[in-house]
């Protein structure tokens, strides 16, 4: 039998998704494709709630477009500063710098995120063109306080970038209310869509900076100058070609965020906070704790959870064994310590049960002492709380 | 029922490829999934006839893996011959000037390429780095004599670029015996797979030059640095993280490039020439002429031929009113001139006739004269011949 996967992505996809996917392909001009694909970028903007933002879909992983978000925006010299929540944080910092741009992190230990109060502190000091936030921290389950923190970017002129890689469609994000700038993502997480698309809303003051630039940007690939201008005609429903588009990859986005917009963000939300919060509960009730600090940093799209006294890495082997596949730690300081479990996309409480039984009985098998059941009846009194 | 896909890419898959890419994902550590990547890069090696090069599978497309060849080997301040066919030759030179390249060109009017005495010569004048090649442009169907641009380049101690876009596992080539140092190529064409990732195969040539280098590769994602320690974890049967791979397409590369040796490369090669002759035999029994200007410069890979007098390029969507999908031009100074037919990974003589007998119908339409059937007289003689 299969594995049930609960990584932080990729994760477990809709049957639609996937036929979708394994489809026979479109060509990337014919008028039912340019249709879906039209489709999916008017989509991706809903789904960012950003009205005056502009979508764009392109191949490659979310470090393309991290790529894609930042190249177009600093000039050598520039300075940004990085809300720095650790693993993609420290990447984000990396590609910043390779494009020349001069780094300043507000950082906090492995497991909290600055505060607004912090980040705007520095961002005061001037002279900041960028400012660079990880919503969901992949390595360590930490949230951040994005909205705060765009708010506060937007009032001081200052661009934000949000790196909504393990949270776009799961984690509540209002960009156009929030003020934030940039948008970014990639498809194998709440977004519901195997990997391989690079995804970004870009709002209006992103674009105005970029249209101003004085040097080119340092690679073709991730040169919006290139992508505009196909964005713009496949959504208004003409083909126009620079690569070519991943046509399978784009049908299947067109189908999950149709999904999703049929859900209904806020309820998607709501339904991907219900269930953290019965993993939270499920890992209290097993003793075990979190890697983030407190509730208010915890992601509601995965959880980051420290082996017990007793217990190693062995455990994600264990927990396999037992039919569930989780993830173990990524943060270079503290990886051997702790394991992941993904929660989000079609996640409910099939998942949830399965996946803390499995876990449950791994910790068992790994000698640790817990009562049976100890965390499955913790999260199904969470979930019938009211 | 669905139309005939018959454009260079993306092209008909086999219902095996397709399946992969529509499986539920693996984790991208998952032992399963790490013996699937491992494999598929062994493979690509072979089907690059490459033994002693360093394969990478990054997700992006064909225009990504141009990046990823030339903007480790050049510096700022190096010098680029462009062995130039038109429209995806100016896209090379414009990747090797962003990153820096002086670029010269070698030029053939549109339909024809530059002989391997006339960038000898060129080379000859010294100071030159790298020499980039375009296997078959995908936008006039030009086949290059890139065996002895090859060794030509092998000779003079410059490294040879060769963009297999619309032309891996179609036209015939042996990197290692030809002396190439970097094959780049695409997954959408004759490799077999939906669009969506960027496939090099990198000589140790090649490779020693990048760690050579003095300046940083521009691009984060477009740097071997990143890429190399997954590619050879991967190959070494260990888990490794950069950017999650494309694992659905991964799965689905494995199967086609198993394909693809199952049938045996001179095999596949002499399959792909066959087919082409047929076409070949088709437009001319239909009176049509091809933009290639001889035989020896024409792909195998597809068919770049005029409309004749008195039809215009609505004739692609008559043809597809036929059933069949074809594409228009793409050379800036003649697109609205000819059309193109993709003739690779598959295809069989199944498709070549149901591909001549529509654009038969659609001439007729249009207002041309000819005798229907002519044009498929002529492939089946063809492909009758001895």
């Amino acid at each position: 039998m299969r594995d049930l996967l609960m990584i932080p992505g990729p994760v477990e996809f809709e049957q639609e998704v996937l036929q979708a996917l394994g489809a026979p392909s479109y060509g990337h001009t014919d008028p039912a494709f340019i249709a879906i694909f039209g489709r999916a970028l008017k989509r991706l903007r809903e789904v960012s709630l950003a009205p005056g933002a502009q979508p764009f879909v392109v191949s490659g992983s979310g470090t393309l477009a991290m790529e894609l978000a930042v190249a177009n925006l600093v000039e050598p010299g520039d300075s940004a500063l990085v809300v720095n929540t650790g693993y993609f944080s420290d990447r984000m910092a990396k590609i910043l710098e390779r494009h020349g741009a001069k780094v300043t992190h507000v950082r906090a230990p492995p497991g909290d995120a600055p505060t607004v109060e912090e980040v705007e502190a520095q961002l005061k000091r001037g002279g900041f063109k960028v400012m660079t936030v990880t919503h969901v921290d992949t390595s360590t389950g930490v949230l951040t306080p994005v909205e705060g923190l765009s708010r506060v970017a937007r009032e001081l002129g200052v661009l934000s970038v949000v790196d909504g890689v393990c949270a776009t469609a799961g984690e509540a994000f209002h960009q156009d209310a929030w003020g934030a700038d940039v948008y970014l993502t990639a498809s194998q997480k709440a977004v519901g869509v195997p990997p391989g698309l690079a995804l970004l809303t870009v709002g209006p003051r992103a674009l105005e900076a970029w249209r101003k630039r004085r040097v080119p940007v340092a690679s073709v690939y991730s040169d919006w100058a290139e992508w505009l201008p196909i964005m713009e005609a496949y959504e208004a429903g003409k083909p126009a070609y620079f690569a070519t588009p991943p046509v399978n990859l784009v049908c299947a986005l067109d189908v999950s965020l149709g999904q999703i917009l049929a859900e209904g963000l806020e309820a998607r939300f709501a339904r991907h906070q219900r269930l953290a919060r019965a993993f939270r509960a499920a890992w209290r009730g097993l003793g075990l704790r979190m890697l983030p600090v407190s509730d208010a940093v915890t992601a509601n799209t995965l959880s980051a959870v420290y082996y017990p006294e007793g217990v190693d890495a062995s455990l994600v082997g264990r927990v396999k064994a037992e039919g569930v596949v989780v993830a173990g730690g990524l943060h270079p300081d503290l990886k051997t310590r702790y394991f992941r479990v993904g929660h989000m996309n079609r996640v409910g409480p099939s998942d949830l049960l399965t996946t803390v039984g499995a876990v449950e009985r791994a910790l068992l098998a790994a000698g640790y002492r817990c009562e049976p059941g100890a965390g499955l009846a913790a999260a199904e009194a969470s979930l019938t709380a009211r």
